[in-house]
């Protein structure tokens, strides 16, 4: 113990300044406790990977590096190869995005796609529009160039224009580098950016000069309601970040930017410094898995049990849960937002959650400022419908004990009812 | 056209001034060039994927997915899969480093590992020592934290401790974050650091209280003379960069890093940021590579196969290479560095050499601030034995235009004939 103070004291001091800014996931950290077969985790996202067929993505492997090991195994392009590329082409034109190959470089996954936008645009101070709450991976990843991240809140539409609005106009023209949305099945909220909504984003984000950077990663995952097309089919302007990790697997790490040419070509400049280039070994089998299997079919089955599951939480929700908790309706992706009365603090609670054999994940991770106190994200793609409601039943139980004190309170009128509580 | 320039003004202006300084890399960009038949490449550090058995390599991600799917598909942690840690445990034990599998993450190929420590340590303005010339691809990851890179020159013994020592007598103790070497056959020069130049380097490290950084992708590669100690077998400060682009294949982006642990706790902060984590197909199936293949027997006939390129290229040197070019003679590795008389330009030179049917790194690419005008980086590496030989004539032929001009005037005594110049 002693030698590890003097090494922490050695160190201490001599880091770059942005480190400061940089904190742990709390996501990441609950991985340990998550993996406990007693705990249910509705904390992490991760997909059901169980319905990727193993033995077909075992052969198209095998394949790769067989038939293509030269180039498999070799360094790569720093844009990504064509024939994947390709592939991402025809998996946008599918949504309503038309593409050619070369606006497309390949990532690992669309994490790397938000460091390296955050490290081409941000210089420490510039201000980032996101939705509030927003993907923790994102603040994560922008953090470390030190920016001013304002979050605009959203209702059940997605972001709320008018709010928007309101802050762009206290900014002025190009007074914030990029908005950052992501228009589906938000993370970690679940609401969806209504098509007239998009519109108006993409009128505002011309009218004060200032680009929108669209994550995408659970469009695919739609169990209710119609598509409805990306910003990016909209206005070329946009840039657009998508994955392989939920219409495939998130373990090759593959995803993709698309964006206009001069943004491109930095964005592969930063690339190079980052890691030379991406997988070849992975890009060959993403590619030749999308060619030769029926991965179609795949992403049926696992969008039908993403919304079985969605099913069982929304059920268990109305079942168990309390009559001053609010939560939202995702027509796809993978996550409820839940909102409990402003005095909880789901972060302290998280501790006693575990202790009842449940995880999920703090409101406040979503926000850069320590909002979101009194929120969870619901993770509902990773357990099975029976585990979700057990899950559910024992977060309500934990909720329970710290409500019935509050509701005391209330019926002997010592602090009012929440405004909007049911 | 038209419509390209306007994109191109509407985006100028947009981009974080860390932007400013990264370059595109001269090698990268020749990649076009190179991959033509008829041109032999001496440029890219291409490793002879073709003696990595392909059919055991398929056979091992095929195991990878069919027994390991739930894993390789899936998210991984941060710090990277147990077993593949606890492989380079054993590959470090065996160039004498002691290590815990908890002292090693994993990344994406030492490239990753060079950015993420320029990302935690280096303010603008921050002050890096590195050998001159030094690898380009840690130049350009070091560029986007924009540090002042001083560059100590080196002899055949690697860099030289009396300069550095002055460099550091200059700077002071803390003067700069950190010292940048590449101690075995060092890319681009391809000499060694003596093992009384290593204690030295340490000596000088803990004087003046600036950590070494080691990076060592070609230290299991040497054909001829005695192994010397990595640093970070004689210091347990060194952070150390590994990699598997040498000893298995570049096309899975796997390396590591090892370094003391409040380095490593802000390092996996800095790779949550920066790609939430490693591949774990990559990963699974380089820790089965490792464990069910002989590929120890691959690695000697690999290094086998580098010590006969290295010796074809020598003499093709001496037969060919005009008497006033110098060169360095790699005891492993990959390349060769080259110097030529002061006037030369091998920048200029490079579109002729191309044209001639051959392709080199100029040597300015190595370099911060244009040094290394007259030099050139050949690789060894990639091209057959009756390659590298044709290729060195033609490379000769198109140096020998440029020279006869050159000796007229010395002989003439218009210009003084170079100190050294044999």
């Amino acid at each position: 113990m002693g030698t590890a103070r003097v090494v922490f004291d050695k160190w201490e001091g001599r880091y770059a300044q942005r480190m400061d800014d940089v904190r742990s996931s709390a996501v990441r950290d609950l991985f340990g406790a998550a993996s406990r077969p007693d705990v249910i985790s509705l904390s992490g996202g991760m997909p059901e990977v169980s319905r990727v067929p193993t033995h077909t993505v075992a052969d198209v492997a095998h394949w790769a590096v067989a038939h293509k090991g030269a180039v498999a195994l070799q360094y790569g392009s720093s844009e990504g190869r064509r024939e994947l590329r390709d592939v991402i082409v025809e998996l946008m034109a599918e949504t309503g995005v038309r593409l050619k190959a070369d606006e497309v470089v390949v990532t690992a996954g669309a994490q790397q796609a938000l460091d390296l936008i955050a490290k081409i645009f941000l210089d420490p101070g510039d201000v980032v529009i996101a939705e509030g709450p927003t993907y923790l991976g994102a603040l994560q990843a922008f953090s470390a160039y030190q920016p001013d991240v304002r979050c605009i809140p959203m209702d059940d539409d997605g972001m709320r224009m008018d709010l928007l609005e309101a802050e762009l106009e206290r900014l002025g023209p190009r007074g914030a580098k990029f908005i950052y949305t992501i228009p589906n099945f938000q993370n970690p909220a679940g609401v969806t950016l209504s098509a007239e909504r998009r519109r108006r984003l993409l009128e505002l984000s011309r009218e004060y000069d200032i680009p929108v950077v669209e994550d995408d990663p659970y469009g695919r995952l739609r169990f209710e309601g119609g598509h409805i097309k990306p910003l990016r089919a909209l206005d070329p302007e946009v840039i657009y970040l998508g994955t392989f990790s939920k219409v495939f697997a998130p373990g090759l790490r593959l995803g993709w930017i698309t964006a206009p040419k001069p943004v491109l070509a930095k964005f592969i400049l930063a690339k190079q410094a980052a890691d030379l280039c991406g997988s070849a070994f992975a890009q060959v089998t993403a590619e030749r898995y999308f060619a030769a299997t029926r991965w179609r079919r795949v992403l049926q089955s696992l969008t039908k049990t993403y919304g079985e599951r969605r099913d069982a939480m929304l059920s268990a929700l109305e079942e168990h849960f309390p009559p001053e908790a609010r939560w939202t309706h995702p027509e796809g992706g993978f996550f409820v937002w839940v909102e409990l009365p402003s005095f909880l603090d789901t972060g302290a609670m998280l501790a006693e959650a575990v202790e009842c054999g449940v995880t999920y994940v703090p409101g406040d991770s979503f926000y850069p400022d320590g909002r979101g106190r009194n929120c969870m994200r619901l993770a509902f793609c990773y357990a099975e419908p029976e585990r979700i409601e057990e899950g559910i039943r024992r977060l309500a139980e934990a909720l329970d004990d710290r409500l019935h004190l509050y509701r005391a309170f209330i019926a002997a009128g010592a602090i009012p009812a929440e405004e909007g509580a049911a």
